[in-house]
């Protein structure tokens, strides 16, 4: 997405992939240590035969290292439930610019002895250090998982929804994904993936996993009368089998496919305040008029992120010129982020500025320059040149 | 516990208290923005007319200010559910040891632009810089909340119904805690609590909150006849109702007040991992032997927190050297924290070095140089004097 892993002029790439070994797993806490080179799909086969999960789910499971998710401060499926990265690491190994290895590679879930230095290399992106190995708290796995296909009239109404969601799903929410018409249109027509529920402007996929599929089905269905009955959906179904759940999930999953099918795809992946997450939306809509094929809006709604995808005949540098930096300096005016879980790296450096204020580029500046004096870590990455 | 908020030598208290307005609350995402004076229980009050609640609770939220409990990363009673202040805090206001206002303070769950400088003044003690305001996600309030109270014949059966509560309980369980039969003891001794299950080597209180009082009960009956039946309970007995619930949980909470009754204490607070916990407690006791009143371990046993406590007569050099530095290099032996959740201070600064090693501690001095130079902030605490 933004070319963090990918060597520019002189760097030189540091493959950990034959660090690829669980060093423990404590069957009572959960807590997996294991070296950075693990991939994250054997991983979670690893811990779901002992009963757990791992914290973190995302579709480039069957390649991505553990090592890079940490260091990218990777979001993905479970985000919602689980948190981030930043609580769910218990401790990294890292070998610092100077050839030290820094060993905070504890299990423990409380520790207040001194600063939390490994915050300090978790979405760096690998500019401060090299993570070698991880250690991270699983969570148990869940007995359930049911999903709700619904059908929204407006956005304000996919925000109560939302609420009540959290409301009357409490604990056992762990997924709310939400897509724009245009997306759906672009599934059915690329894809020919049928739309569930009566065609509206909105749809919502809800996930909940949980101890009982019993109780959870029923916290789903009073969930689902309750909002039908209120005028908050035009539709809604639910699916308990997997093959439908799949079914469901990939309505949401292989937007992005549909997206590449359709022409040259402009993305964007921000965080906006929930209030205004789709304005964005149809301001792009509006400013770009027939330049562009669809402006689609989708995304990890629960999380407050925005993909915003445009797609058009091919590149231009009009199309381009009339996105950026209108989508930076709007997301910038609602304090957002312009890069909500895929990091700066080598193409968003210069977008820096829209979601930091000078003083926190400074600082970033002087941690860069005081762990790594040399610049010999991803070196054109992360921090502007500028700066 | 650790004197960090003490002023020592030339020191000057910085109060924030008059700093205590709520600045935003998002009703939809739960994101809660304020001051850093504001006090814990009267945002508790805030969010929770409004359905939601603080991420954090702890014995003294009526006086303690949320900026103190970012700037000392406090831990408590929800950690288990809501996990630590490094997930739940969105955003940091801090001004520098220079002056400058570094404005981190947005409310966006994921935010992947260059480096998370808040996390650098979480859990620093103010040896960094002022927090000078907070966002943070509040969690949607629970609708119902019951309690168990469990007998356990040995510490391998607490650790296996930790086990299976995790796996039944699942998404509901919100606390873990455990005490020792001298604990019970104590409690039933200075404070005429009466034990509400058959004497036992151990005690567990097992908390469920979740968003069906029909539902989270039924589970939780489950468990108990499951456990009952399989001889990892002794006893147990089940609250529903406020009034026994509060009943329950005083027999956990009041233990630090029985045992100030029973002399001179002296306490330490350490994460250790869960197989191991309570071989230091008996360690200690057969350590001691005579010299002890009484040797006793409690705690957050869900977050691998034990509270060692020892009472005796009155203070004596000859118990505090048979205690130290024996408790801590047991503890780093097993990898352990030698302070959880209370911080270093001015206390314990000297006993970093037996959580964490010397590169770690140098990169902790180096950050202390690059944001307080003067040496202005706090400057007697955390980081040990000769580092």
């Amino acid at each position: 997405m933004v070319g963090g892993s990918v060597p520019v002029f002189d760097e030189i790439i540091l493959s950990t992939s034959l660090m690829d070994q669980v060093l423990s797993f404590q069957d009572v806490s959960g807590a997996l240590v294991c070296q950075a080179g693990c991939v994250l799909e054997r991983l979670s086969q690893f811990v779901e035969e002992r009963g757990f999960v791992m914290p973190l789910d995302l579709g480039a499971k069957g390649s991505c290292h553990i090592g890079g998710n940490v260091a990218t401060h990777a979001g993905g499926l479970r985000f919602l439930r689980y948190g981030s990265l930043r609580g769910t690491v218990l401790g990294l190994e890292v070998v610092l610019a100077d050839g030290t290895v820094l060993n905070c590679l504890t299990s423990l879930r409380k520790d207040n002895t001194g600063y939390d230095l490994k915050q300090l290399f978790i979405g760096s992106e690998g500019t401060l250090g090299v993570i070698t190995a991880v250690s991270l708290l699983c969570p148990p796995k869940p007995q359930a998982v049911n999903v709700a296909f619904l059908g929204c009239p407006g956005f304000a109404e996919v925000l109560q929804t939302f609420r009540t969601c959290r409301e009357m799903l409490g604990e056992i929410l762990s997924a709310f994904e939400f897509m724009d018409a245009e997306c759906m249109q672009l599934v059915g027509r690329h894809l020919h993936l049928a739309c569930p529920v009566r065609e509206s402007p909105f749809y919502v996929l809800v996930e909940t996993s949980g101890s009982s599929a019993g109780h959870d089905a029923e916290k789903l269905t009073a969930f689902l009368e309750h909002t039908l009955g209120s005028g908050l959906l035009t539709d809604g179904t639910v699916a308990t089998d997997e093959r439908r759940i799949k079914m469901l999930w990939a309505l949401r999953e292989r937007i992005t496919e549909a997206l590449s099918r359709d022409g040259y795809v402009y993305k964007y992946d921000l965080s906006l305040p929930l209030e205004r997450l789709y304005d964005l939306v149809s301001a792009v809509r509006a400013r770009l008029g027939p330049g562009a094929r669809h402006v689609v809006g989708y995304g990890h709604l629960g999380d407050g992120n925005l993909h915003l995808n445009v797609t058009a005949d091919a590149f231009s540098t009009a199309v381009l010129d009339t996105l950026e930096p209108f989508v930076y300096e709007w997301t910038a005016g609602q304090r957002g982020s312009v890069s909500a879980e895929h990091g700066l790296g080598f193409k968003k450096k210069d977008m820096l500025g829209y979601s930091k204020p000078p003083e926190a580029q400074l600082l970033m500046r002087q941690l860069k320059v005081l762990l790594d004096p040399k610049g010999i870590l991803n070196p054109y990455k992360v921090l502007p040149a500028h700066a």
